[in-house]
């Protein structure tokens, strides 16, 4: 189980009410590649994925909701102070006539989030290679955030969610020589 | 941010390999009215949530994670040591072919998790009912399992669960009496 | 089985052609919110409540069918003179090229209407929270699309149907306490 | 707007508890091609249809939402007094873990109704084309239920709805014929 | 089994980048009457429709794989060398920050493909009137983007396209005709 | 564009007609990880891969139609002579009212194909993971199905399949080495 502390995993500043920026992050919120389908697919993974790798799926999903928590965070921080006006102007007026400035799991396109977005097959390499993929697909997501956004100091605190997806990345690579070294049979073939 | 401690909220203990009992559990793991539904719920809300009942969100909502996790226990102790033959008896061999015998967000019929079962209006009150609801919807759920379950030790754990659900109904009437005596005129109409 | 008679339940008239405004309005005839969610979430659930409370569902279910039609009536008149271009400006170029000026069961941001946006558990209690959360859900809808509104015309029939929602969610407050009252034990914990 | 009266189009007998039957006949409540899809298709489509077809699609869209209660109303028939245990024996476990017997949107393999099945796209001889594709699929679908179905009473009442699907399709080339026959320029090309 | 070549079906000009009009033509690519939707179709209905007609199905099956073809290229000319500035005023920020100007099977919403738009009912007469139905959806989503087209270049291929629609929308006319003369009593009622 | 030959890749042979076994083989027709999402989901990279891979993809994306014409006609053979009970008994009555015997895209719970279940980043690494990954997943679902099939003959061919997989996973792998080696800079970060 959890216990919730009341900090971010790491400080979340923007510089000015920017609801365009709003709209192109909630991707990370609540998008095929965000920062929902990675906590989900890793903490779901932990069951059936040999005794070796349990650990790391458990520690970098407990993280993921660390970083979603941050996106929800930039989102809010980037809205709250929106009018109706402006909310329509950045291109969130459909948003806002079903959510107000509510935060919502679902991508830049208005897309809910679905769970056909993630899979756990049972087999350990092709679990680990979902997520190695997974974790280049989100660095990905965040270099297009990046290259649309205006707000430095947002930037910062992106460039460091990129950098922990590359981490990440590394981690399950490893993880995947760990699978293959161990011979773990059972799932093989 | 949220820490991991390795210890379920209440114990889960299963009789037996039981792949029947696992596919209808699931409907609290992806369904509509899950465990899912409730921690993504409410976590979600919190940002536009007046001040006074965002504490209770985030703690009602920390606790679904943990009763995500009991269920997902269930799950994979009632299927971990079934065979194909197994679960396909159980109805479970849609299942096995797509997942082998791991976790997957849907319902026990095998619809995906979809962010359309929850909803965020950014009206306090409208979202507190729309928390009243998915706790009551959630007891239901709950009983109609037991109602088909031949697992005494499961029922147990499941009794807990349904009974918390009970106090979170009631956390949540007495946060909308709140949120009207506040008279916070921002949302209301 | 119902008798169609060719009149509006309230007057809707517009003051011009305005696609933008018809842009957002469509929530709430495709949205999760929306009036199709409301009849037919009500007409379902008919079947299992108890007797006391069927005709008022029977009722107000009969009632959203008009509020759907006044809703497509308001949309209809907002864009049947708009040209491609007119739907281009108001953001309304990806509905053209799929519709034409036609209608469609989809919410503001384009996301087609989907049954995971209603519930019917058998619950009496479950269910009638459910209406009463959809009530609240459909007015606060109305409000920001009030927000949004430069139409004055068009504002006096969303506030008649706003009210008309708070009405409901009133009807279905003294259903649940009859519901209490009767102790109708057979689906109460 | 619509009035209700309490009766059915035609009178629904069932010959006893039958869920088996109830599973399959809920493809033509909830499913791509039933009555659900039939009413909203063509009561949509009204708007932007020229003028000589609105009354027909008017008064077909009406009869389907008679149909679709005929269709509920067999459905609860079959279910109401089945045990959890016949529920599950039927293939319905998954349904009842969600819903107890209440009705639900749903087809046959327990897929929630989207508005995906349905179109409108402006075109008079696509809409007309779509709705005689409609009826004849609603036809098909009829005949398979009618095929597994072993409820002689039950098989009244499909042979009827089948009968009229059957005419609402001549009905429609009819409408098509009009529609090429008057040339309305307007959208052919 | 298919043999690729490497030539399209028609050839492909675009004036200019213009990510607008990308933005429109992806209806036809993942859209509900779009290519993909086209092909699936016509290729999946060949297993379970009668001899007469099967290398029918074939054909224009393929054919459509090879229109999927050109409006991938279309919308990759259009798209390839715009910034993500272009793409934003595009309206296609929200497409940019999921995929880059890599190519997606959506609509032009944002709606992802769902096999939901497409049927196969194992009725000839059912199955040959979706075909029907689905040229004629086709062609109206040609004429609407058309409508909204800039590019005279790309409208010439936009044309081809439109009129291979109306060739094969004729010729499934012909089928229905080969059918009911068939009298392939098997299916028909 | 494509030119249809009328041959498989691979010869199928069924022992014998086995609703059964349709059932669970669907999953690589309509499946998450089914054919249908290779051959779409790399035809789709093609335009915005780096040149070295294009051929790559095209080829595989090529085959990959082909594989899903050999899994069409296993369950074609498979189903073709069943009768409805023996539909029943399999599991598949629901997909009997809804598609009679006919084929239809959507995984062995019936949940319709989603382009949800691919992905396409305009990052090569990315891209390039995301399929390494679905061949390792398409691996796994064949294996799975394997192990539950109880027919010789069609286990041949479905073993082919695994191993095209498995070559195509490590010709991913290669492409990854060769695209990192060509240190194209140009979405590398």
């Amino acid at each position: 189980m959890w216990y919730y502390e009341k900090k971010l995993q790491y400080p979340v500043r923007v510089t000015e009410c920017n609801p365009r920026l709003a709209k192109y992050l909630i991707e990370q919120y609540g998008g095929a590649d965000g920062e929902l389908s990675a906590a989900l697919r890793y903490l779901n993974q932990r069951y059936t994925i040999p005794d070796k790798v349990v650990g790391l799926l458990n520690d970098i999903g407990t993280e993921e909701f660390a970083h979603l928590e941050m996106i929800a965070t930039m989102i809010y921080k980037l809205t709250k102070d929106a009018t109706p006006e402006q909310m329509e102007k950045a291109g969130l007026a459909a948003h806002y006539v079903n959510h107000d400035s509510a935060l919502y799991y679902q991508n830049a396109a208005g897309a809910p989030w679905t769970a056909s977005y993630i899979q756990a097959k049972g087999d350990p390499i092709a679990d680990i290679y979902e997520d190695i993929a997974a974790e280049e697909k989100a660095r990905a997501t965040y270099q297009w955030i990046i290259n649309v956004s205006d707000d430095p100091q947002l930037n910062d605190s992106l460039k460091f969610l990129r950098e922990r997806e590359i981490v990440h990345s590394q981690r399950f690579r490893e993880a995947a020589q760990i699978l293959i070294d161990e011979k773990d049979k059972k799932h093989f073939f």
